[in-house]
């Protein structure tokens, strides 16, 4: 059994990036810049665009939270999006969700220049994905087919079972998996709440990917031997610990381990992956805005 | 077993679609108008242009076919695009495919407004169908729901199983019936030229929707007892007949008919509900573009 090592993979696609930074500023051109739009102070949203800053402060990207009240009206943030639309100097752009009640997500994922779309959200990047054309897919999905190429999981004419059908990972992961590429070509199979028989459909499969949000729901009686199992579940399971948590996937990793041939672990898998997707993106909507 | 009788139900939805078109007429409005632009003297392209007018005509919508000679350069074609973007007097805008080789067909549709798009090949529209908002969804996908529908198929929970990945077929329709609604919410599995084991695959299958482009691949012991089964394939074959050819769909028809419970006839079946699927769209973009 290998450890699918999110975390080691993640650190050499930073250092990657990062080099490929340094070349673009000592040929004395700017350095990529992320402008991350942040309305209102949720705390798991400060957080998380925090982390995005890190990010590009250590590959050397430039980045720029711009911070907005709760109380910004729909109006005044797409003319916000529109603005950093037209700006040279603005490379990849994300608007962290969730937004107020009052603001249409949707209306303001639409009106992101799909070039600069780097977070994948807009209905362009994803029917460019769909289609098999170049776009910017979103983070969770990117990051595990670049974990399954870095590791050279074989995946043509594989049967594959995804669980989950969510926008963010299920969707995209089983319309990726499906296409004629590599990885790709596989014999997908999406399940969900409505699904019967999901222990057997599982234990046909040489690839599991876990995206349900349930704790521990894939045991080792639904696996069989050999199979890939990417876990994309990550949820606070109380424990009696100094965190008084612990960290638990969508997949019983102990029986599922034993039987697996890879495996990504909870956490150290898919999460760091996601996290480095973004970057993998904003180096991407530099080259296609600066050329 | 039961035919599923495209020919019916398509004159039914141009029935009413028709009679739609009337109330709007005698409230004193224009009617919806469908441009298209045709491009060249494909002899194929002629005859699937002229159907498009001729279904126009038949339900009361204005049509206004485009015509331009192989050398148009693309810019041309787009600017013509863009003028028909916001001519308030068109509500639906199709090019009619294959272009000539100078022309890009993917700059060409992501052209189009989509909003505009009746056709619904703008990546936006099918970002939109897959992540579950309002859009176009292309004709033949768009037939097939609106004839399960009309049917009362039932298809939550069931195993479904989609031949083929194309994305004019295959890919939306596996989105379509796996999302959270009615049709919807089954088990679906996209196989394609890669997948392994499709005969057993298929045995298992509530729902197949063959889209392989392969005469009378699906046979009888590939289908479970009272299984629906739609035929998007049609393949002229030859035979001894006054038209020297034979219409053959991707199902074995007498075979697998004596075990479905639902099942669509070639010719009869898809072809007639993606035809009139294009007028679905064409009323649905007049809403859109009137109010």
């Amino acid at each position: 059994m290998i450890i699918l090592d999110g975390k080691k993979i993640s650190m050499e696609i930073k250092k990657e990036i990062s080099e490929t930074v340094k070349a673009i500023v000592a040929a004395g051109k700017p350095a990529p810049h992320l402008a991350a739009i942040l309305v209102g102070n949720d705390g798991a949203s400060e957080t998380y665009v925090g982390h995005k800053e890190k990010d590009c402060r250590e590959v050397g990207f430039r980045s720029t939270v711009l911070r907005f009240p709760d109380s910004i009206s729909q109006e005044e943030l797409l003319s916000e999006i529109v603005r950093l639309n037209s700006d040279g100097e603005v490379t990849g752009l994300i608007v962290q969700l969730p937004l107020p009640k009052h603001i249409s997500e949707r209306a303001v994922i639409e009106a992101i220049n799909p070039d600069k779309d780097v977070d994948g959200f807009h209905p362009a990047n994803v029917g460019r994905m769909v289609t098999g054309f170049p776009a910017f897919v979103s983070a969770t999905p990117d990051g595990i087919i670049e974990l399954m190429k870095r590791y050279g999981i074989e995946t043509a004419g594989k049967n594959c079972v995804v669980l989950g059908r969510s926008n963010i990972v299920g969707r995209p992961m089983a319309n990726l998996l499906s296409r004629k590429a590599y990885p790709g070509d596989c014999t997908v199979t999406v399940c969900h709440s409505r699904s019967r028989n999901i222990g057997e459909i599982c234990a046909g499969a040489d690839i599991i990917v876990a995206a349900l949000g349930v704790p521990e729901f894939l045991t080792g009686d639904m696996v069989k031997e050999g199979a890939v199992v990417i876990d994309v579940g990550i949820t606070r399971v109380k424990a009696d610990n100094r965190n008084g948590f612990r960290l638990v996937g969508d997949v019983k990793f102990d029986e599922v381990s034993a039987k697996a041939s890879f495996i990504t672990p909870v956490p150290g898998g898919v999460g760091p992956m996601t996290r480095v997707a973004l970057l993998k993106n904003t180096l991407k909507a530099y080259y296609l805005i600066k050329n």
